[in-house]
């Protein structure tokens, strides 16, 4: 089964963090992952950009270490890492979902 | 006397400001107004860019809605936007100053 790269806890850097969900699409993901179920398919976020746009923010969350992603045979599924961005980074996660959309 | 524009506090956008602090030049400057005295001058600040970098920093996070610059003679002074930031998204500027550097 192929298998994501997912940058470990330590190595997360708060500006990453920051530009990865300084994106209104990234910020629906986010929002869409904080407030559903686990597990979230790809093709389960109504997104209003193209299959590949999609597919590259989905990437550049998951280089960030906003999510983690993994294989379920053809899906992809995702979940929020809110436990590792509240160890490295108090608040800030709850500060974002609770700002103005 | 010159003028600086600066945004309404009802029009800063989460993301815009997340991009504004999505870089490790604009963070050292945005700690050192949160740790520092009022009105700083640009040339206060010693960053490893060069001094139009440098400008093009501040003029990012004066139009995010970060911070507000104003002349005095020929100096730029900056101040933090800690109380917009704080109404309109509470609990991140703490929570990006307490972040690890």
């Amino acid at each position: 089964m192929r298998t994501l790269e997912h940058p470990e806890p330590g190595v997360l850097r708060l500006e990453t963090v920051l530009a990865a969900l300084a994106d209104p699409v990234r910020l629906v993901i986010v929002r869409q992952l904080a407030n559903g179920c686990e597990d979230q398919a790809c093709i389960a976020f109504e997104l209003p950009v193209t299959k590949s746009t999609s597919t590259h923010h989905f990437r550049v969350l998951r280089e960030a270490g906003v999510i983690t992603q993994h294989y379920r045979g053809t899906a992809i599924l995702n979940n929020l890492r809110d436990k590792t961005l509240n160890e490295r980074f108090p608040g800030l996660l709850d500060a974002i979902l609770r700002a103005d959309a």
